[in-house]
């Protein structure tokens, strides 16, 4: 079934061939020389179980779907190899402009990858509505935003480096709410946009891989790793007993449902991400995953009855209340928990301090979740212009239009 | 199709809130400060394995059942998550009464991951015959049997802490085993008790997981990691091979039975567990790995026709012969071994401390054995009372009595 | 169905058996007392890495064809754990022999892991065509064979050691194809050996499984570790993008092709594999990449139009494209950047010494390719004597004539 409006032919192979041209280039003249790149690290596992959680895990967890299998796994693993290398140009770019120091060797890919799943999460609202160039024009612009925000809450409102990128949820989220609700809705009558139990298994097994591998990504660049790996596990424990109780709490005849499971078990560790080094005591860690299960799964009761139709928005796998709920309250714990630490140490008597402290974190949390939404609202205009050849609502959803998925396989 | 029988809204969630309450209260009350609770340790690449393995490896290893894919998978989580909280709260609270040495942070979390694989096993024995509040119940009691159990070993049989660990499998087994044969039988014409091609294929993914990640379960605790890696690969590969061996001799035209493969290719690495880190030649891990092997799918035959019909045991997913009888044979094995290194050593002079040996060793064996099967029998009765709300048997093996799966995925 | 071409019972079991018998007692005579065999070493990580790579990942990567799932996971299985131990016995005849050095314990077994890649590859192109009793017997001998021709490398050759095993692609991917072409051509009406879209999403998966793991691969035994991890990660990075950028240019409406991206995905690290611990510059590694993903694709057109059906062979998993021409590619590679570098050295002054580089290069390149296409010939003939049983053309394919499929799980 060709269509004017489907054929990518022209568009995607060019679009991929000059941005790799350009990483090749930049790869040619900014990559200082060996001894320098490649520097010592004693991390190799955790950069694995994170490059293995985003690359393989998240294609896993967006199988939502049940025609869209092939898109999710194939497009977030080449929105990810895209992302990566973009976003060591514009690390390096930012380093060359002196705005930060330079990082390299496998410390700086890590970080790379971290930034990638702000993309991975966007892409997860606007999934199996966007065609492939507005995908691969999404990451780019979103890495380059994600990029200067990062700069400006380290320059401007002191966050320390690796805390920078822990706002990766939160930008994700609403930067993805945001280009989705510049995308037309699928008409009421659509069957693709439905998930089977077979995807749903996948799915969930998607689910529980990366939780597996989440306290290697809140602890890989974290200074206490070892606090930062067992507060995550605690806190991710709790998620996932908080997410079962609750969705057999709130659906009828006190069955499981598969969404609930789906987004609350891993709401503890992105609750947790910018606490997680720091908490000293168990507990706390394993209250914020409390919390964080009960926002998301009321968030997503909340949000899919009143929010979303209200603003005719659609967050196709849910990141709202999955990623962005979470990572609101864990923005705003973080702030409470610094400044009763801070308090209890100095008697309360230095208010004023206090004060610029709560300023700080919370212009960091309000610049990050402002800049995600207007820029995200511009991208969102932007990916709708003609040239990008928006897919029509009636393509929503469907493998086929982006695979060739029927051949014989022994060509002979 | 409502049913009073499986209404858990009622009993599910607050018996989690119940528990996790509990568990938020232990952690206030009982978890040390910083510093101690967050002690070194270098194994968080083995932690990540073993955690990788209960969690999803054992998730997709129990997906036999051709309708009961998500609960497998679910369930196998969310009594992980329970039961690794519950595990820490037990080893406190003996802590706290002075039976055993407080140990923190992340081993005593791979202590309580480790324990957890008791309950992993006896899943698999009432699979589809046991409703969430059931498994939550048995889940608890096992655990805390489990480490009275463990505790007794150590303290009057003189049997070393990591070691204790390992019995995880003979108590697993066992306690599974007493605990289906108080479950009512499913009629003989129940058709959803089978797998498909698929659910085997899954559910030899899982093996095949399972079986990568072994190595690392047996060595984790071990003083003498190295050998405790080699020894469980040779005897793993060993009885990887003679499980297809077996397979093609004991069945019809030489074909595979997925079943054997499913079992036997692990056999070898339970057989080995008590013995990998103390084994000085890899022939002996080899042939352990072989008689492993050998005792699965002979069991496997013997256990099918003869033992499990005459006791009225359903075993769901054959843990007795996967599980329970390399154990038993490891076991066995660890107190040959045991006196002939020790009587060689000594020139079998000094045989009464031989015979002291040999009664501790099997004391140990037979004390895990006999605790699991009466208290697996006293647990059984406990979860067929009425409070608990036992399935009835026209609604075992099916994911729709537990999940809500089919419904639109973007709610708006 | 039974049939009196595929009753296995008389071979498969005793052949295991025999080999079981044979590892057991080389293990028995030549293995080393303790402390020799398990020796030290610190790459437990990536040898689970390797490993999980390629019992695992590759096991998924080969299940492309629709009703052979369970064959391609369970026999690459299989294959693995009988190659390495066979690997093992090899290695230690070897230095029995005094050709070369004796090496123990992780170390050896990463080793004898590594070179069972090979058979995995060759398994590749016989995938459906070959039975259980035929593959063993190809497993062995290509294990041998590649054992020998490694040892020509570095005895002869001067090639250091740990770079005669990542001639493994090189090798693997010519035997395969020697071996396949002395099979008999399927019908061509069969319908067996086409990839369904679940089929494909599967073997996407693997693929994107050993994508994550590669550069584990490539850096285990390299002596600069981090170069390696470093280079390997860029080149795959930018072939994975040119998998997708050139599989929408040459197909119509510009679609992906799922078996362009299954294979162009890995090329880059196949190609860079040589060369990945010397390289300086990341620039050098992704412009590798990106030849290796293009040659791998243009070469899928040509050969499948043109060089398989003149030779009237058939390569069911692409073996030859995915693995051989990156392979081809980067062992070029290797003598270019091998001699540029050391030209740049001594300023082309010495150029006998170079022309003896290039001599010893190309002379191992050489002896390996022309070693595995000659083997691989005689192989594929000794394979289809009547003794082997060899599959009828209209038994390609096809799980249900090695596996017993449909049976009560609960067997009573």
């Amino acid at each position: 079934m060709p269509s004017r409006y489907l054929n990518f032919r022209c568009s995607v192979p060019w679009l991929l061939l000059l941005l790799q041209a350009l990483f090749l280039l930049h790869s040619f003249f900014t990559f200082p020389a060996t001894g320098d790149i490649y520097a010592p690290s004693n991390f190799y596992p955790e950069f694995q179980d994170v490059n293995h959680m985003v690359v393989f895990g998240f294609g896993f967890f967006l199988m939502v779907l049940r025609r869209y299998g092939l898109s999710s796994t194939g497009f977030n693993f080449l929105l990810t190899v895209l992302g990566v290398q973009c976003s060591l140009l514009v690390e390096d770019l930012f380093a060359f402009l002196r705005v930060q120091q330079n990082e390299i060797g496998l410390r700086s890919l890590a970080k790379a990858v971290m930034s990638m799943t702000a993309v991975v999460i966007s892409t997860g609202a606007v999934l199996g509505k966007a065609n492939p160039v507005q995908l691969i024009v999404m990451t780019l612009v979103e890495l380059i935003i994600f990029h200067v925000s990062r700069c400006i809450n380290r320059t401007f409102l002191q966050v320390p480096e690796h805390l920078t990128l822990l706002h990766v949820h939160l930008f994700g989220a609403y930067f993805g709410l945001a280009v989705t609700s510049r995308f037309p809705e699928p008409p009421p009558g659509l069957d693709k946009n439905r998930s089977t139990p077979k995807s749903e298994l996948f799915s969930m097994l998607g689910s529980v891989f990366v939780w597996v591998f989440w306290p290697s990504f809140n602890s890989i660049l974290a200074g206490s790793r070892r606090e930062a790996v067992l507060n995550t596990y605690f806190a991710l424990a709790v998620s996932a007993v908080a997410a079962f109780m609750l969705s057999a709490l709130t659906s009828k005849d006190g069955k499981f449902r598969m969404t609930h499971i789906h987004s609350a078990v891993l709401a503890g560790g992105v609750t947790v991400s910018y606490t997680a080094h720091t908490i000293q005591y168990p507990w706390i860690a394993m209250i914020l995953g409390l919390l964080g299960s009960v926002i998301t799964i009321l968030g997503s009761h909340c949000l899919q009855r009143c929010f979303n139709p209200a603003l005719k928005l659609q967050d196709t796998s849910g990141i709202h209340f999955t990623f962005g709920l979470p990572a609101v309250l864990g923005a705003v714990a973080a702030v409470v928990l610094c400044v009763i630490e801070r308090g209890i140490e100095k008697q309360w008597n230095d208010l004023s301090s206090l004060g610029y402290l709560i300023f700080l974190n919370l212009g960091a949390f309000c610049q990050t979740i402002s800049t995600a939404l207007i820029t995200g609202l511009i991208t969102g205009l932007i990916l709708n212009i003609k040239l990008l050849k928006a897919v029509h609502v009636s393509k929503y959803f469907d493998d086929q239009f982006y695979w060739e998925v029927s051949f014989k396989m022994i060509s002979h």
